[in-house]
């Protein structure tokens, strides 16, 4: 049997009914308003060829790590997905029995983000009256085919219909660009940009390490067996992104670690790391020294600085072994900031021209550390919840924990940071409503006025990113 | 002067008038429904031999740790209140002065789960309607002490006025389990079921470690003086207690530390910690090996393993010294579980035949380590909040903060883990009334739908229970 | 455009209409009652001098670490806010900039306790109806000067109005208490006590720790070459400070380690450090022996023991060089209290007669580590959230995570901590009305009564603080 699936118009507001008025008002503000995704990982190649997006098993179950973690927790095989095994192993090819599978399961997504962003997704973009189930899913898979097979869901046209200012996506400096190059030539309006994400060529654990030394190399015409080669190639790749519309760099490293090595210290550790087997020591210090340099050539070229750090990536050496790297096996780690960030921050903190946005998958340092932190030193801004904490309850903590100390303006309002192209105007309109509940409540405990709760809940949903990213 | 006692029908759901008209519907349903007590330490002996329970004091006062730790903390003296000194030195014997003790220190309660819990006792099983205080102990005293003689009030007519499906006690390995023998040929329908508890003879620093191996041995016909006649001892013992019913083991470690240690180096490993005199690190090794080697042992023979980890035990010397173990001195520490569990799940966590259930008296796991571990690895569960954290604010955190990457299917429904017999219906009460209102206002803030949130509180009161623990 | 300033009644109380009539009701009862302050940074002098306090942005804006803190972080420099640089370099003088720059930046302070704190301030003090800003300030400016230089605005004068019961100040054991010398003799009945906070002479890493040690030896006639004529000097320097009203010791330590050394060893290590070049370790070791000492002194003296720690002083080099200690670079870290208490509790927790007050700026241990410490050890209280988190979801989340555990008796009500003279009522109402808004919701969810409320909310508004500082 099967239920309606119904999106509530005062869906994530208080109960209270004099709170929900004032969460209705400002909602008002910001519910039409352009989106602004200044970190994410969509695929350029979409935008840039326009393609018609596959079957929905392909596009919006595949790749969904939230979506197979939690299956794969309850029981369901990685291969019954049809996820691709590195050694070419069988796995479910038929698109429409991964769908029914990941149907039958969909009541294991009650109160999660999950099944808010897929309702939203199902209801504003597919007409979807009945939620989802086994009883629904041959209908719910028979709409979502067809309308993705039609003119209206090409990528272009989604990206118009979503209403998007702007988005980003993420690459690695060895990427040549070509997506991005393309678009520029299209004469197509939409606004892609791109970010420098160097991990590949910053983190000595990272697999292929010195072949990707080698290319950064080859790619640059910098000699990058030496450190001050290695490091021209990076201001040679960042100024290359630039062209292509990036402002910012990414940073994604197990630890917030960062090091100010004198030059021939660090020379000699990237001699000891550039063949690929440094300690765990040494890898660590290399990555901890380079957002160091990357702070300082952000001063110079003007890049805003994200670190996403927190994750031990891999947990499950099965899983690893048999699928690869992303495949919803990468566990948060307690993670610290003050004493971490510490070398950096010496140098490069009291610079009121330089952004560095922190993430953390450690919700303990939001009011211990980070707060106090972005609430002194010039350089340093918030970035919102990450990853698992990019939820309702989540975000609440967020703003109750960090705003008190840190105020809204050290924060940056929303990423959607996902490769779910077709969620991103549901996780902003979460992020949004989750915004006007917060600011409802501020209201009517008389923490803060309608009219500042007003001009703060527009500035979240776009400007403070913009003005934040110099997008 | 005293103040009525009164049990409001709608305590613990949400004041806001819409919130709570869904909590109360989400209630009705579970109201009435049978207890499912899948772990705890009632004595077994109760329902076997099925005596009269003691006076007042002896029965509700003397055994509480979070009775007589708070009054601890307040200045009474632990003889003031009857505990047994292990000197045998004087101690208050009088149960009504113990009693009149207590009963003026019954504000201390304000607040706390106690006062949930012996409020419920009260006016359900004694019809007191007084609060309790100076000048109501002697009338509660002389009312309770009335009722525990009478036939109403003996281990087994409790049970089914409790409506207890079935009740799991603790055991060691070395327990006879006399009086679960007793039970099982007595005639009496009411399930008590028995659970592995191998601390003894598993933890190195356990009070008698060697003596307790030496006995493990002799119980079971096993050389437990190499390390293959010992795995054989738990072999054999865990095939004797689940045929006394026993469906779980249940591991009480200072750490959630695992190891899996090459055969040669576990028996290398015995043999220094075989005759208690362990180092503080091989200690800690060797109870990590062993969590293994009961996942390996649970795989084969199906018993759902339990970790409840990151108690110090025995804070206080002088109050160990002098009275023993399990008084109140206790304290939770901060606990990892990424790093510490994955040699085990290295191993066994994928295998979707296994359950762990895991329990942590650090809340800051629960969004960044428990959540993410059990929404990926098959063979992982999360338990309900523990000891200090089994509390309406305790509860209602665990749902905030493990519910969104977790989903409700991770977690296992209420544990009451007590030994107070006479609370048990209180505390599954207090558990379903929380469920109830953190349920309600996920429908009303319109996060899910009313009929998913009456099949998760249903689940949650007991089915969950009773499927997790494969009772 | 400028906005009004609206003091709301119902401030800070809950929304939902039936809880925020109990709440109303609670702060019925403390809106009025004496202020108790057992814990400041207030400048004896003021009271003793009665002289009229300076303008505005010297008065309120100069000496704010929250207010320049939160400017800094956005961009201002300190020389723009007027801050004294160590060099004497050229700095802003005028007042009236100082005032207009921190106007401008007001909006920052949205959601902040700052902002609560200086409504309140501008609103009652000096009858302020529109919000600071831009095109406010000069108005603003003006009257707060003329306010200031009216005998009504002399610090007696507004001990009075601020119906001040008692204020404790802070002071140096090298301070002379001349200011509390002449308050003795003035005849001006207000209540002014001092603290003994020993940091200078205990912490071998204080600027000057050698010479401090010496002049303590001078202060006292005490031999401070050896431990033992050092630790004379404490106990002379106790006294002295008791004879000025002192009922309190306060202790600002990185970290919450504490050590019970034999005495050759600890006067080992006092030789190490006396002379101010002591390692990291030592330095460490010592600042721990010494709490277990002061814990000695205060069991003989029955002086109070606060325990301020987990702040990392001087995070920012730039700053501390330029600028000096304390202004705004102080960072919260982790910190543990489970281990690092228990050498000084196994030798004093169990001593009903000694109080020991602990603070935290990491709010992880309230539940985990604080609640089941202070609910145990008779010798320990909870102190109220500190610093950073004395705001108003910072002391909601200390109800919700300490109280179920510890109970309201071992917690011991609230410090304004400040040298914002003219914020201190303003801090108390905001910490009355969150209790209010606590207990209200304690009731309204039937977890307690209103008379139990009524009781609680009254004690917490001074009388428990009174009784747990002995004053």
């Amino acid at each position: 049997m099967s239920q309606p699936l119904v999106l509530h118009p005062d869906r994530l507001f208080p109960a209270d009914a004099a709170t929900r008025a004032v969460a209705r008002q400002l909602y008002a503000l910001v519910e039409r308003l352009p989106i602004v995704s200044p970190h994410g990982h969509t695929d350029p190649r979409w935008f840039a060829e326009n393609e018609a997006f596959p079957d929905p098993a392909t596009l919006l179950v595949k790749p969904d790590h939230y979506i197979f973690r939690m299956l794969y927790s309850q029981g369901v095989k990685l291969e019954e997905l049809g996820l691709t095994r590195r050694d070419r192993g069988p796995v479910e090819t038929d698109p429409r029995k991964i769908w029914r599978r990941f149907a039958e399961h969909y009541h294991l997504f009650a109160g999660t983000p999950t099944r808010l962003w897929l309702d939203h997704v199902f209801a504003t973009l597919f007409n979807i009256d009945q939620r989802l189930s086994a009883s629904t899913a041959d209908r719910a898979y028979d709409v979502i085919a067809e309308k993705l097979a039609s003119p209206e869901f090409r990528p272009r046209a989604l990206f118009e219909r979503f209403n998007i200012d702007v988005i980003a996506t993420t690459e690695s400096p060895l990427d040549a660009l070509a997506s991005h190059a393309a678009l520029r030539t299209s004469g197509w309006k939409g606004r892609i940009v791109t970010t420098y994400r160097p991990d590949p060529v910053v983190d000595p654990d990272f697999a292929g390490f010195a072949d990707n030394l080698r290319q950064f190399g080859e790619l640059t015409g910098c000699d990058t067996g030496t450190y001050a080669g290695y490091l021209e190639a990076h201001r040679i790749r960042r100024a290359f992104f630039r062209a292509h519309g990036a402002t910012a760099t990414d940073h994604g490293h197990p630890t917030a670690l960062t090091a100010d090595l004198a030059g021939r210290e660090a020379s000699a550790l990237y001699d000891r790391v550039k063949h690929g087997q440094a300690s765990a020591a040494d890898a660590e210090l290399f990555r901890a020294q380079m957002l160091t340099e990357m702070a300082a050539m952000s001063l110079a070229d003007g890049m805003v600085m994200q670190i996403h750090s927190g994750a031990m990536r891999n947990h499950n050496p099965l899983i690893y072994n048999t699928f690869g790297r992303d495949m919803g096996a990468d566990m948060p780690t307690r993670t610290d900031y003050v004493h971490a960030l510490k070398p950096l921050l010496d140098r490069f903190g009291n610079e009121a021209s330089l952004t560095i946005i922190l993430f953390t998958l450690d919700e303990t340092v939001y009011a211990r550390e980070l707060a106090p932190l972005a609430g002194h030193y010039p350089a340093l801004r918030l970035g919102p919840p990450w990853w698992f904490h990019d939820s309702v309850e989540g975000m609440t903590r967020f703003r109750q924990q960090a705003i008190e100390t840190a105020g809204f303006a050290n924060t940056v309002g929303f990423n959607d940071d996902t490769r779910a192209y077709l969620s991103i105007p549901a996780r902003h309109d979460v992020a949004r409503r989750v915004d006007c509940a917060t600011l409802a409540q501020m209201v009517t405990t008389h923490r803060m006025e309608e009219d500042e709760a007003a001009r703060l809940v527009v500035a979240l949903a776009g400007s403070m990113a913009k003005a934040a990213y110099r997008l």
